[in-house]
């Protein structure tokens, strides 16, 4: 069965685009299914095509605490809140919580995504039930208790020793939580086990002052440094947040080729520091991807409205208009975590991943079109997302996405039911 | 004829509402319409009542040249896009940029804004089509041209002596664009024809350092203590921006009474100067409203992302995350909007004006429940309205709007001759 998206809007001209199996196979006017196999012609009149977007970080279950825990100070939102609710959790609450947030990326626009959580099974079941992409981490935090640490990286090696196959939208990677919250035993061996089995890893890196300070008291390093001493940092890293970096650190990420996630919103919410500076990113050639972190401290998932806020915020930041332009705003949500993840997306050609969006050009803000990214970006693309292709299958179509109601019913039912517990 | 919405949610609660003319007479359980009259019901399971949103800064027509320029300096956008654009409009532009803005307001949950353009009368018609509230500024922008100033003056006392009647949801009020464009008679005899008149006025204050600096040097004073020394200042004042404000103007145009408009998207998106300072403001007692800007600085409509963005700002700005929290966000777009432009709505009570929306509470960022004004601001609220109550008539219902497809094709070939005619 092939899928033949008739008319999309296409860098400004109609296009067909021809998808068989998870490849666009061809782009171009007025093409035909292959000859003796069935085709579904989609007719996309009115409809703009575009890349899905990547989600390079976010922790996809904490939908179940949207709106538990606003205008709080960091300690009392971790402490009086999220810890409480977190250590309640089932793996059917993260189930189902993972399963709403795909719900809401899907709508939104978002086929890939970072997760970092505390159940990668439970996650990655619900990864392949929603049809989107994920990467999911396997994490390591052991609160600095090293029997823990050892007792971790035991039950690590295990999982990758039988990894179980969730189909293929679903990968798994290495994480640590950061450097205040992993043993060095810990990140050294995520360094040397990562590169063992060709895993990438993922860690939060300098979001607050007093990561900064801790590990400098305790190691005499900044977080950058003291990564590096333990052989984590290289180009399969992914670090979150990255605020808190002197000119020294950039430069060291950027020689190992590590790859930064800019979080605008929750960084801006829970008040974590001075801004990203995406400039100093750039000048060294260090890659920038996006994320919205965790629904606790966002609250939505809609990337669109995230790449707004990441332009903004560097543009007031630094008082500069041309900061953060449009066309490196949309590579860093697409093809370059596309890239990133090497799922072979991020581009609407032959040959690569059929991943994309089609877009409702009638939607609030996509009129008049002068450009099509600049309406999606700053004048609320996510909700002009009308339908989404993720590795050659239709998983939203005209907003309807298969088992919506159940995954609302049931992520509803379960926040609930934290709620009432604490 | 009555409306009689049932089962809403309503502060937590399934509530009927009945409307009867432009005013909510009834909130309750299981209420049923007055005797003898024709009531329509409304099924509104699965739907939240919320108030209509209050976008009490924005210049509508200028949705023709969303997306027409990104990424430039105030003066480049300004000078080579913006300015010849304006010098090019009809009113006939004016009316479908109007009309187009309205669409995405109503959308996304705005039933009243404060205009400020060139052609009030293009606005109103445009404003009376749309079923919405708006307020509409004429506007007196002279470029220091005396000349210019009398014959303005002139023509707005001819216009209010003989004000045409757009019916109940269209008022109009006065404007100076600013103490850089508008002559020093003018900001005087506003001030003064204002208060005789009874009409409000609005102004943009503050916003860029260039303001502050050649008013200092033209004056002697800052734009604040200038307009004060011209009568200007008053409860009836709207100063949209208010970026480049010291302590002495806050406590000025606190004692004064004046209003202020932020502006978030569009001063960041600029990089206009300094956060808006919300503390300063509520310190003092100062009413703080929230505005879009036009949308070629901006470039969505979308109030419920601004006042996410706004929140957003004031806790990064001043490393602060309890800053502008939820209530008082809720009550800058709503309550204090609808009170300080006197239609009688912002709360769900009998006696009040039949101003609300709709939410639907399935759309993306809506589940789970755990507080439904987090989730309209935080989690992407506009993309949720479902229904618009407006002066007692539904003006959108399960998102058509009478009309929009006209409004778009006419708003797209506008800006398509636009583009064309540069």
């Amino acid at each position: 069965m092939s899928l033949l998206f008739r008319g999309a809007e296409l860098d400004g001209s109609a296009r067909d685009i021809l998808v068989e199996g998870d490849k666009i196979v061809a782009v171009g006017e007025e093409l035909a299914g292959p000859l003796g196999q069935l085709t579904e012609i989609i007719d996309c009149l009115g409809l703009a095509a575009f890349p899905t977007l990547v989600n390079a970080h976010a922790h996809s279950a904490m939908t179940l605490f949207r709106g538990a825990a606003e205008d709080l100070e960091l300690e009392a939102w971790l402490k009086s809140v999220i810890w409480p609710l977190e250590a309640k959790l089932t793996a059917e609450d993260i189930y189902w919580g993972t399963r709403l947030a795909a719900l809401d990326m899907i709508s939104t626009g978002t086929g890939l995504c970072q997760d970092m959580y505390s159940d990668p099974l439970a996650t990655a079941r619900a990864a392949r039930n929603s049809g989107m992409r994920f990467v999911i981490d396997y994490a390591l935090i052991d609160g600095m208790d090293e029997d823990k640490a050892a007792a971790q990286r035991r039950a690590c090696k295990a999982f990758f020793d039988n990894l179980p196959d969730f189909g293929p939208n679903v990968s798994f990677n290495l994480a640590a939580h950061s450097v205040y919250a992993t043993c060095p035993s810990s990140l050294r061996w995520l360094g040397e086990f990562g590169r063992e089995r060709d895993l990438s890893l993922h860690i939060h890196l300098a979001e607050t002052k007093f990561e900064i300070d801790s590990c400098k008291k305790h190691t005499g390093m900044s977080p950058v440094f003291y990564l590096d001493s333990l052989g984590f940092l290289g180009p399969d890293v992914f670090a979150a947040h990255a605020l808190w970096l002197d000119a020294a650190d950039f430069d060291l990420l950027a020689e190992r080729g590590v790859k930064l996630v800019h979080n605008p919103a929750s960084n801006m919410k829970l008040a974590s520091g001075p801004a990203f500076d995406y400039g100093a990113a750039k000048r060294r050639g260090i890659v920038t991807l996006l994320g919205t972190d965790g629904s606790a401290s966002n609250n939505g998932l809609d990337l669109f409205a995230d790449m707004k806020l990441a332009a903004l915020l560097q543009k007031h930041e630094y008082h500069d208009p041309t900061r953060f332009p449009l066309t490196e705003l949309v590579a860093s949500a697409t093809v370059l975590g596309h890239e990133a993840f090497g799922d072979g997306a991020g581009c609407l050609e032959p040959g690569k991943a059929a991943d994309f969006l089609l877009v409702d050009l009638s939607a609030p803000g996509m009129i008049p079109r002068r450009g099509l990214a600049a309406n999606l970006v700053y004048a609320g693309g996510g909700g002009a997302v009308d339908t989404m292709v993720c590795a050659g299958k239709i998983i939203m179509r005209h907003r309807k996405i298969d088992g919506a109601e159940e995954v609302r019913a049931e992520a509803a039912r379960l926040s609930a039911r934290l709620a009432a517990a604490r």
